[in-house]
């Protein structure tokens, strides 16, 4: 956990092997080099299993080395283009989350009658923190702050780890947004006041139809938010999508130690919670694309054609080609 | 928060009041005294607006010791009766409990279809921690464990002050009552696994039509509970209960300090959060009696004529005298 938020692990990821491969004294052949890249990948793959940006980043950089491998002069060539694709995904990540940034706030602002006074509650941290820059969830408040429309962001302290006091507080006061720290508890309390009009979150990975796993949470704001009529958005971009998934029954759900929750400071701190009390810590939670009102991508805004309806995101990502 | 839980703050004031008076070196009339003790538990009362418990149980402490007044010789035996009836309140508050937890779990059983496996969630301390002994909602938790029906309590950490973690998971281990703790925030997830068929609940206060005010999170884990079918009880004793209030939209929340969410520890360990951060931290939520299936007391259950109907409190009260 020490990198987080599934963009971030992936970019991350790809440039950690860009600086191995770059130190590397190899002597084998291009087909070689091309198969220790891809083993590499697999591995990292296989660490978070729920996060689908790090496996389609890995495929795409697996699948661009063996070719490369088919008509380079030596391993070094292939290695260089690696680490040129690994960059490319840098700089490609903070566009995404630009776009991400713009196409929301305008349709926030769109959806809830040209408001010029947006209240909003946010989950986890899906900022410069969890990203290679600006944010996802955090890029469509950013946007909507820039565009002077943001009245307030509510953050959720997002337990056990407390990413959303810890990394999302600390992104809005640094960026200057009016903001407001609650516990995870108390999101029902504030939705019932009025106080939010949408709720934004991010995503670890996007099943076809639309069902989207998250930070443990999400679910639970996801219900409340169906109960108060408040708008709930996923902005992610469309790497998190995963096609082959047919729905959330499919994913893979990772149970985090039971020190988070028994220790203070998410784990690290002192025992707080009796001793010998079992622990049941879920990772992520799976929101069913019904209580979803849109996705917000870095190609624009996947919608329903009416409120009860499905998303139709395999349309939406072949006219978006 | 030293002292916590509605009726264990109403219990533990009337004994502190009772120690102080015994020790007392008091030179004024029956009547005198009288008005002392008065003015004390007043002083009390408007220490934690939210617990009913309190204020119901200084206005009959108060009524008692002016009563005695009137004829009383001196006013040490206006002191006297005050002890004896607080002393009464401790024994009373036991007996009540246990018959709350009888009636909740003989109606669980019940209504789950006299199920031999049955698992709950439960929010905050109710138990011994709370009240004089045994506990509220923990009281129908214990019951069906005595009963051999439990299969599996959950707990919730009860973010920000971990009332959950610390007290209820100490408890549970404590009774050896098979008992898994989770985030406040896994709660949904719990229940879209089918893992509990019931929540309990304490309350603070419980308005003449059920709108009842518990530990910020309740009104959460309700409109979760509904979303699932998931059965939502309220285990209260009858003197939680404010007639005089019509419905919840009257009751007062405390408000509590930013801190308990700021550092570790609820408040009391390091900092966690990121410095500058604004925090809502109210300390109660209301949650609708369209949310609650039943509210269980020491007099017998109090139910609805059908799911969506409304409780008759008052009816149930005035039968039940």
């Amino acid at each position: 956990m020490v990198v987080r938020g599934a963009p971030a692990i992936a970019i991350t990821a790809a440039l950690a092997l860009a600086v191995e491969v770059s130190n590397l004294d190899f002597t084998g052949t291009p087909v070689e080099a091309a198969s220790f890249v891809s083993k590499k990948l697999e591995y990292l793959v296989s660490s978070r299993p729920t996060a689908v940006n790090l496996s389609d980043a890995a495929t795409k950089l697996q699948n661009l080395v063996s070719k490369t491998a088919e008509s380079a002069k030596d391993a070094s060539a292939v290695f260089q283009v690696y680490i040129e694709a690994a960059e490319t995904m840098l700089v490609d990540d903070v566009a995404d989350n630009k776009a991400i940034g713009s196409h929301g706030a305008e349709f926030l602002q769109r959806q809830l009658g040209n408001s010029k006074n947006i209240s909003v509650l946010t989950h986890c941290n899906t900022g410069s923190l969890a990203t290679a820059g600006y944010g996802t969830a955090l890029g469509v408040i950013r946007a909507l702050h820039s565009g002077g429309v943001l009245e307030k962001a509510f953050c959720t302290e997002t337990r056990p780890f407390n990413q959303g006091s810890r990394l999302t507080a600390f992104e809005l006061v640094h960026e200057k947004i009016p903001a407001t720290l609650i516990a995870d508890s108390a999101a029902s309390a504030l939705m019932k006041q009025g106080r939010v009009q949408a709720v934004i979150v991010g995503a670890d990975r996007i099943a076809a139809n639309g069902d989207t796993a998250n930070k443990i949470g999400t679910y639970n704001l996801a219900i409340s938010a169906k109960h108060h009529g408040v708008q709930f958005y996923v902005a992610a971009p469309v790497t998190s999508i995963d096609l082959a998934l047919p729905s959330g029954d499919g994913i893979v759900i990772e149970e985090r130690s039971p020190k988070e929750l028994l220790n203070s400071e998410g784990g690290l701190g002192k025992q707080v919670a009796a001793s010998g009390i079992l622990v049941w810590n879920p990772a992520f939670d799976v929101t069913p694309a019904n209580l979803i009102t849109a996705i917000i991508t870095e190609k624009g805004v996947i919608t329903k054609t009416d409120a009860d309806g499905a998303f139709d995101i395999k349309g939406f990502i072949q006219s978006a080609k």
